[in-house]
C-alpha cells in the first residue's frame, strides 16, 4: 500500500532550493528527554534500546513532538551506533551514562576482522521507518539519518564518547592512519548502505551527522571525514517512487571548511551557532540551501529573548529565493540537538516566531 | 638589580613581526603533568594551589621543560582562575578533579557585589614573574598571562569547568545580558590590572587566553567575547624598561572570526588546529604574527609522525619573511595544552623538527 500524498512539503522544497511561503523548521534530537511524553514512552519502554529497537515506541516518539508543536518534518527516533552495534561491536547504554561499545577497535586484528553488517541486522530501523511514514500519513516528511564515517568511527575506537579530546581515535588516526582508512572505508560502504535501505523503506530525506569533524584538525578532516562523507553520498540513491531524496550534511564544529563542503554532491549542508548565516551563504552561493543554526542554550531564556534570537538568526540569512527555480534557501533549526533542559513551551514561542518572522521577512522583500 | 640581558630574542622578535633565523616555539601547557619531574615537584608541594602559591615551585616547574628542550620561550606558571579567587570567588582542586568555585555568580546580589580584586592578593604571581625572570638568567623571554573576561565569566557562573555546554553562563547572557555585561567589565578592568602587574614584574609578553569564546555563537562572540578582549588590549603598557611587550591573543575555536580579531589592537593571534595557517595568513595580512597550531594529540604518535606533521604545520604557513622591517612571521606551538599523556622524548622529536625544517624552508626559498 502506498503511503498518503504529502501535505507539507515546505521542507522537502526549502531542501531543493526552491521558493516557500515561510522558513521551515525542525529541530535536532525533537524527540527527547525535554518532553515530558517522551520519558513516560522511555520509562515503558525500560531502556533507551528498547525505545529504538521496538517499532511501535519509534514511532510513538518520533511524532510526540509534531503532536505540540508546527514542525515541517520528523526524523526517525534511532541512534547514530546502530550501525557499530550491527558490526557486533556490542552496543549498550548505561542508566544516567553515555553509549559504550564493549568490543572497542582497539588493535590491528579487531580492524581486520571489521566488515559492513548485514543490513538484516538493521532491519528494526527500517521496519520503523515504514511505520512512522504511515503513522504521519503525509503530515510533515519524514527525515533518515546516520553518523558520518568518522564519527562512527570515534565511537568504535574510543569504545563510546571521549571525554579525553578522542585521544585514542587521534593516536590512532595519526599513528596507524591505514588502519583508520581501512575503518573508514568499511563505514563509508555501511553507511550508504544503510541510508539506501532506509530511503527505500520510505525516508523522504537523509542527513549524514559528522558530529565528531570539528574535532580534527585542517587537513586530517579533509582526508579522514570529508573525503568518506563524500564517498557516502556517492552512492545514495537520488530518487525513490519518482521523488528526489534531499541529502543533507552537517558537520559539528566544520564552519571553517564550508567552502570545502560546498563542493559535496549534497543538497543542504547543516552548520553550528558559531556560523554566520549570510557569509555562508555568500560562501556557499547557490548550490547548497542551509540548515541551521540558533544556539540550543538561547532556549533556556524567556520566550521573547528566544524569539528576538530567533529573529537574529532568520535575518542573517536574509530574505530567501522567492522565484521560481533554484536559489538560495533557509531551512531554521537548532546548531545541535536539542537539550534535555529545555522547557517545552520555550519551543512554542521559536516555532511561532520562525514562521510568523519567515513570512514577515518575505512579504517586506516583496513590496520594497 | 635588573634582569640579565636576553640572550635568545628569536620569540620575541617572531611576534613584532621581525625575521629570525628559524621559527621559534614554546608549548601551551609546558611546564606540566607530562613531565616526571613536574610530578615530582607537584607532590612536594601537596596541591596544585600550593604549587602556584608558592615562589619556589612556581619557578622550578616553569625551568623544568627548558632543561629537557630547546624552548624559545617560558611561560609563567599560574592557573587562570587565579583572578577570580582574588574576587574572593574561593578557588579550590579537588583531587583528580578540575578546578571549583565555592561562590560562584549565581543571582543578581552575587554580580552586584562583584569587583575589581586588590591587586596585593595577587602579589604571589607578581612575585613568581620576578623570582622566574632572575632563575632564566635571560636564557629565553618570559611570558605572562590571563584568561580573557569572557572565560573567567564561563568558571565564574558555572562555578568550575561544565561538561554540559555552559548552560548556566550561556542561560545568563541570553536572560539577562544586562548582568553579563556587567561581570565582564569588571574582568576586563580586573584583567587589565592583572597583565600590567605582570609586565611591571618583568614579564617580557603577555597571553590572554580566550579558551571558550569558541563556545559563543557568531554575534554573541563579538558582543561579550571579543569587545571585552579589545578593552583589556587598550589598556595594557606597550613598553617596559624600553623593551617593547608583545600581546598575544589565542581564541581556542575563533578560526572563523579570524578577520574580526585581525582588527584587535595585538601582536599576534593563536590559532588552534582547525585552522589552515596558510588561508590564516592570507587573511590576516601583515598586521599579526601567527602562533600555533599542531593537534596536541600528534605527539601521541612515534617520533617520525610527530616530525612530519610538525613539518606539514611550518609547510602550511610557508616561508617566514626574512628581509628588514616587519613582516608575516610564525610562532609554532599547539594549538591546545600538551596533554598529560604525551611521551616527554616525542617533544624532544617535535623540537628539533621544527628548529631543523624550518631553517631548511628559509634556506629553500632563499636559494630559490
Amino acid at each position: 500500500m502506498p503511503f498518503a500524498p504529502l501535505r507539507n512539503d515546505t521542507f522537502l522544497r526549502a531542501c531543493l532550493r526552491q521558493a516557500t511561503p515561510y522558513t521551515p523548521l525542525w529541530l535536532m534530537r525533537q524527540a527527547g528527554r525535554y518532553l515530558p511524553e517522551y520519558k513516560a514512552t522511555r520509562a515503558r519502554a525500560g531502556s533507551f534500546m528498547g525505545l529504538a529497537t521496538n517499532t511501535d515506541y519509534a514511532t510513538e516518539v518520533t511524532l510526540q513532538p509534531l503532536e505540540r508543536y508546527a514542525l515541517d518534518a520528523a526524523i526517525l527516533f534511532s541512534d547514530i551506533l546502530t550501525v557499530p552495534d550491527a558490526m557486533g561491536l556490542g552496543l549498550s547504554f548505561a542508566e544516567g551514562e553515555g553509549p559504550k561499545l564493549a568490543q572497542p577497535l582497539r588493535d590491528e586484528a579487531a580492524v581486520a576482522k571489521l566488515a559492513v553488517p548485514d543490513m538484516d541486522k538493521l532491519r528494526y530501523v527500517f521496519d520503523a521507518v515504514g511505520s512512522i511514514r504511515r503513522a504521519l500519513d503525509g503530515r510533515v516528511p519524514l527525515i533518515g539519518f546516520s553518523g558520518s564515517p568518522w564519527t562512527l568511527a570515534c565511537y568504535m575506537v574510543e569504545g563510546g564518547g571521549s571525554s579525553d579530546d578522542w585521544r585514542r581515535v587521534k593516536s590512532l588516526l595519526y599513528s596507524r592512519p591505514d588502519l583508520m582508512h581501512r575503518i573508514l572505508a568499511i563505514n563509508a560502504e555501511a553507511v550508504a548502505q544503510y541510508l539506501n535501505a532506509q530511503i527505500a523503506a520510505g525516508a523522504q530525506a537523509v542527513m549524514v551527522f559528522d558530529s565528531w569533524g570539528g574535532a580534527l584538525a585542517d587537513q586530517a578532516f579533509q582526508e579522514f571525514s570529508l573525503a568518506y562523507t563524500a564517498r557516502v553520498l556517492v552512492k545514495l540513491q537520488r530518487t525513490h517512487d519518482g521523488q528526489t531524496i534531499p541529502r543533507i550534511v552537517f558537520t559539528k564544529g566544520g564552519g571553517l571548511w564550508l567552502d570545502q563542503m560546498a563542493a559535496l554532491d549534497c543538497d543542504v549542508l547543516g552548520v553550528d551557532w558559531t556560523v554566520n548565516l549570510g557569509r555562508a551563504r555568500a560562501l556557499v552561493g547557490a548550490s547548497k540551501a542551509l540548515q541551521g543554526n540558533l544556539d540550543p542554550a538561547v532556549l533556556f531564556a524567556p520566550p521573547e529573548q528566544v524569539q528576538a534570537q530567533a529573529r537574529r538568526v532568520l535575518d542573517a540569512f536574509g530574505t530567501p529565493h522567492q522565484g521560481t527555480g533554484a536559489g538560495p534557501t533557509h531551512i531554521f533549526n537548532l546548531g545541535h540537538g536539542i537539550s534535555q533542559h529545555t522547557p517545552p513551551d520555550h519551543v512554542q514561542a521559536l516555532v511561532e516566531a520562525v514562521h510568523g518572522h519567515s513570512r514577515r521577512l518575505r512579504a517586506g522583500a516583496g513590496s520594497s
